[in-house]
């Protein structure tokens, strides 16, 4: 088991089950709250501090979908993986407490499982637990995550030139959807 | 069973399980792909179109907490909740294959289950599924999500000036974290 906050690079093979990781804290603005709320998100309780505070939430709050996001980025930046994660798919995710401007996130990952691909001897499928955080601790979202990431020791890479295109639908053809 | 392209507004009350709608197409730019990857998931593949063409894609893709979030702005636009829906939790989001700059993304929405909330009168949950696909048929996502959504019949409605902060978590308690 590993409890990192360390940029080293991680391939498949450097992941164990049990592994941790706790990224820094990310700062949630107003200004970023509303820009992503009017690009993906137009409803009212995201879009502008006075129409939000007619409503259930008395406030502005940050859509779903950019907690989701903030925390794609906090992943990324901690875990770093060495030649990328292709996302495959996540389930249950939940968004129990609203997320508000000024808030700062940090999210924590535990490496749950960890196969070969079955399709891509250079790849390995890894499966995720990410728990976001407010800075009182509140979660305010979960989800579980599959990614296929490179393997070190086979040769491939996420640079090498295979077949590319077809990467994800190859793994959900050989794997099926609801198990990757 | 209603099959929609319009803007009339939906209250909880108006759903009924069947329900079909699709939405209109949105054109996927290279520039937005870049500066959702800078910003939420500065990966390879998403960055710059020079570095991913050396990646297993053979050139630019979107992320897919991108493709999530145009789903979720189609999603508002083409059902368009007359007082907002409020993310509860999503399910089986599978990205089977690329979103590449260029293409268009369409999203149909099948409403699966409706019930009045037990915690909060003024309000229903709305399961649906999702699928987004591009110009080519292709399915680029799938998803099943559920969404707390005003009633018009009782008076309540996400103006009220209830508890307000605490309705997620509200609903998370007393429904339980899988079953929505």
């Amino acid at each position: 088991m590993c409890v990192a906050r360390t940029m080293k690079e991680h391939s498949f093979d450097d992941f164990k089950v049990g592994d941790h990781f706790e990224s820094e804290p990310l700062k949630v603005t107003e200004k970023e709250v509303i820009e992503f709320a009017h690009k993906f998100d137009p409803q009212m309780f995201h879009l502008s501090r006075k129409r939000a505070e007619r409503t259930i939430f008395k406030g502005l709050i940050a859509s779903g979908w950019h907690t989701a996001a903030m925390t794609m980025r906090l992943l990324v930046q901690t875990v770093n993986f060495a030649e990328g994660a292709i996302g495959l798919g996540v389930d249950e995710m939940r968004w129990p407490n609203v997320v508000r401007p000024g808030d700062a996130l940090t999210v924590a990952t535990d490496i749950i499982d960890l196969r070969p691909s079955r399709s891509r001897p250079g790849y390995g499928i890894v499966r995720l637990r990410n728990v976001t955080k407010n800075q009182r601790g509140e979660v305010v979202q979960t989800m579980l995550a599959s990614a296929m990431v490179p393997r070190r020791d086979t040769g491939s890479s996420a640079n090498e030139q295979g077949k590319g295109q077809g990467a994800k639908a190859e793994v959900r053809r050989s794997t099926g959807t609801r198990k990757l």
